[in-house]
C-alpha cells in the first residue's frame, strides 16, 4: 500500500477489470452495443483499459467530457446530455474531428442547429421512459413524429435512434424492483421502435443505468447499452443489488485524527469535499460512507457495523463497535467505500493504483 | 455580465467587501480578534482583499491549506482540525516558516508532537461545548488539565487557548434559536475561562460559525472569533438568519438546456459535480438551490416559489411558476444560489467576477 498523509483516492485495477470484462461479457452474449459511459472516471489513464479490450465507442456527459476523450483518440463519442445551444463551438470543433452523436429532445434544439451547425452529426432523441428527470415522453408519439421530421428535414443531422435513462433504479433494492422498472422501459421503448422502425430500418434503441445493465438478463429489442458506474461500483449500487462489496474498486484512504469513547466515534480527515454528500440508509441508517480496512492488497468487505454517520467539509465522523474502536489508533488510515462512486472521484485530481501508479481524472 | 456556455461560479466582489466590512466592525465594537476561517473562499486572490482591510491572522482547516495560504505571505496561521499526525513534515516546514498554531484534542497527539516537532508551534485545545462533533468535552476539566499540564511539559508547544466550533447553529432558524446556542456555549468556556485564566493570564477563549458571529452582539469572555462562510454566505445562512438575501455574494451561472411544460420544469447544466448535494428546507420543501436572475450588474433576491428539486451529476431540476416557466427559454442562464457555498465553491477552480477578473480557488 502506498503511503498517504491526506484522503487519497485509491483505485483497485485488478477489480476494475474485472468489472468491465464481466459488463463486455454480458453486453456481448446478448448482442448489445456496449458504449460505456465515462462519466463515473472521467480518466484517460482508465479509459485506455477500456480500450485494450476492444471498447471505440464511449458516451459521455458533457462538451467538456467528449473535447478531454477525443484528446486521447477516442472518435465516436454520445454525448448523453441535452444539447447546450451554448457551446456550440465547442461542438463544431469536435464534430469537424469525430463522430460524435447529440442528444437532443426539443425543436428549439433542432432549429438552433439547423442554424449554427457545420459539420453532421447523429442525433439521439432523448426519451423519458418513467424516470422524469427529462426527455420527451415515451408515449407523445405526435411529438417524436414532428422532432424525427425536423431532423430528417436538417441535412447536416442523422436520426440515430431513442436514448433512455431508467434512473429510478438508483431508488429501489434488490434485483426483482430492478426488473419491474427494466420491464417497464423495455415495453415503452419496444413501442417505439415498433412504430418508427419501418421509416428508419437502422434506429438504435439505447439503455443506460448500471442496475439494470447489471441485474438483468433479458434485453429484448434494445440496441445499445451505456452504463457507467458499473467500473467501480459503490455503496449505492451494492445496495441496490447491482454488485457484492467485494466488486467495489475505488475507496478513499483517511487518516484517524480522533477518537471519542463515550460515543465510539472515529474522527476522520475526510468530508464533504473529498465525499460529495450523497447517502444511503445501510443498517437501517443513513450513511456516508462504510469502512474497510487496508491492507498490501487493497481492501476487503466493510467492518460489520461501522458506518460513517455524517460529514462536514473536511470531517468525517465513523460509528463503529467496541471491539473495533479499541483496533483504531490516532494516526492509522481507514479507507472509506464512497456512496456514489462517480461524485466522489470528481472530487479529486488523481487516483492512486495500490501499486503506487497515478492515474488522471479530468 | 461575462459570457457563459457552462457552469461558472460568479463572485459579486462589491457584497464580498461589505460582508468582510460588516463583521471586521463587529469584531472591532467587540473588542474582538477576527481570525477569519478562509476555508470558505480557498483563494489567494480573496484573502488580499482582507489584507487589504487590515487582517494580519487567519484560520484554515488542513496542512495543505496552510501551505497554500502561508505561499502567498500569510504568517499567522491557527489550522482548526485535529492534529493529523501524518502531515508532520509539512508542519515541520510551515512552523520553521511562520506563525503555527495547531489544535489537538488527546494526549497521543502531544506525546507524538514532543518527539517529531522541530519547531515552537501555539496550541489550541479543541473544545467540544455542545456541538458534538470532536473535541473534549467542555466539562471535562480533569482531561483538559491533563492536556495543559502536557502542553507545558513540552518545550515547543505554546498553549494559546481553547477552541470551540457551535456548529449545531447551523441546524437552526432564527436569532432566538441562535442566541440560545449561543449562550450555552458562552457559559462553558467562561467556566473553562475562570478555570484556567490564573494558570495561563493570556489564554485566549476562540468560537467560529459564521451565525453566531453574524446575529449576537453579546461576546462576554470570548478572545477571538474565527467566522468563515460570512464571505459569502448562501441559502442555509439566508434561511437560519445570518444573513439577507442580498448579502449572498456568490452564485453559480447555469445554462438551460429543456423545458417541460407538464410539470413547470426547467432542466439546467449544474449538477452534483457544482453544487454538492447539501439542502435546505426553503418553502417547506427540500431545496438544492435557488435560482436568480442574471444581469448586467449581478443579481437580485430569488425568483419568487421557484428552486431547484433535485441534483444529478450534471443535470439540475428547476420548479417554477407558470409566469416563469414562460420567460425562460432554452438556451438561457440563470444564476442559482448554492444552498452552501464552501462545498460548491469547492467544486471550481475559479471565481469570475462580474467584470471578468479570474480569482484563484485552491
Amino acid at each position: 500500500m502506498i503511503a498517504v498523509k491526506k484522503p487519497t483516492l485509491l483505485i483497485d485495477k485488478t477489480k476494475v477489470l474485472k468489472n468491465l470484462e464481466r459488463m463486455q461479457q454480458k453486453a456481448g452474449a446478448h448482442n448489445l452495443q456496449l458504449r460505456p459511459h465515462f462519466k463515473t472516471h472521467q480518466s484517460k489513464a482508465i479509459g485506455r483499459w477500456y480500450r485494450n479490450m476492444g471498447i471505440t465507442k464511449i458516451t459521455v456527459s458533457s462538451v467538456e467530457m467528449a473535447q478531454y476523450f477525443a484528446s486521447d483518440n477516442w472518435n465516436d463519442i454520445t454525448i448523453a446530455f441535452p444539447l447546450n445551444l451554448l457551446e456550440i463551438d465547442e461542438i463544431n470543433q469536435l464534430a469537424s474531428n469525430i463522430r460524435l452523436q447529440l442528444t437532443i429532445e426539443n425543436m428549439e434544439s433542432l432549429d438552433f442547429l439547423e442554424k449554427e451547425l457545420k459539420h453532421e452529426v447523429g442525433i439521439f432523441i432523448k426519451i423519458d421512459a418513467g424516470y422524469r428527470r427529462t426527455g420527451v415522453d415515451s408515449k407523445n408519439m405526435a411529438e417524436l413524429e414532428r422532432l424525427t421530421k425536423r431532423i430528417d428535414e436538417i441535412t447536416q443531422l442523422h436520426f440515430m435512434g431513442f436514448l433512455a435513462h431508467a434512473g429510478q433504479t438508483y431508488r429501489v433494492h434488490g434485483a426483482d424492483k430492478v426488473a419491474e422498472i427494466h420491464h417497464a422501459t423495455l415495453h415503452e421503448m419496444a413501442q417505439l421502435k415498433k412504430h418508427f422502425i419501418n421509416q428508419y430500418p437502422n434506429l438504435s434503441i439505447s439503455i443506460g443505468d448500471t442496475p439494470t445493465c447489471s441485474v438483468m438478463n433479458g434485453f429484448e429489442g434494445v440496441d445499445e447499452m451505456r452504463p457507467g458506474n458499473y467500473v467501480f461500483y459503490d455503496v449505492m449500487q451494492a445496495e441496490i443489488g447491482s454488485c457484492t462489496y467485494d466488486d467495489i474498486a475505488v475507496a478513499v484512504a483517511c487518516p484517524v485524527v480522533a477518537k471519542h469513547k463515550e460515543s465510539n466515534k472515529i474522527v476522520l480527515y475526510g468530508g464533504g469535499v473529498h465525499f460529495s454528500k450523497d447517502y444511503a440508509e445501510v443498517y437501517g441508517k443513513r450513511v456516508y460512507g462504510l469502512p474497510v480496512k487496508l491492507n498490501e492488497n487493497g481492501w476487503g468487505k466493510p467492518i460489520e457495523g461501522a458506518y460513517v454517520k455524517s460529514l462536514s467539509q473536511e470531517h468525517g465522523l465513523l460509528r463503529v463497535s467496541d471491539e473495533t474502536y479499541n483496533k483504531i489508533q490516532v494516526g492509522d488510515v481507514l479507507g472509506i467505500i464512497p456512496i456514489h462512486s462517480c461524485l466522489t472521484a470528481d472530487n479529486f485530481t488523481h487516483y492512486h493504483s495500490l501499486d503506487g501508479e497515478l492515474y488522471d481524472h479530468m
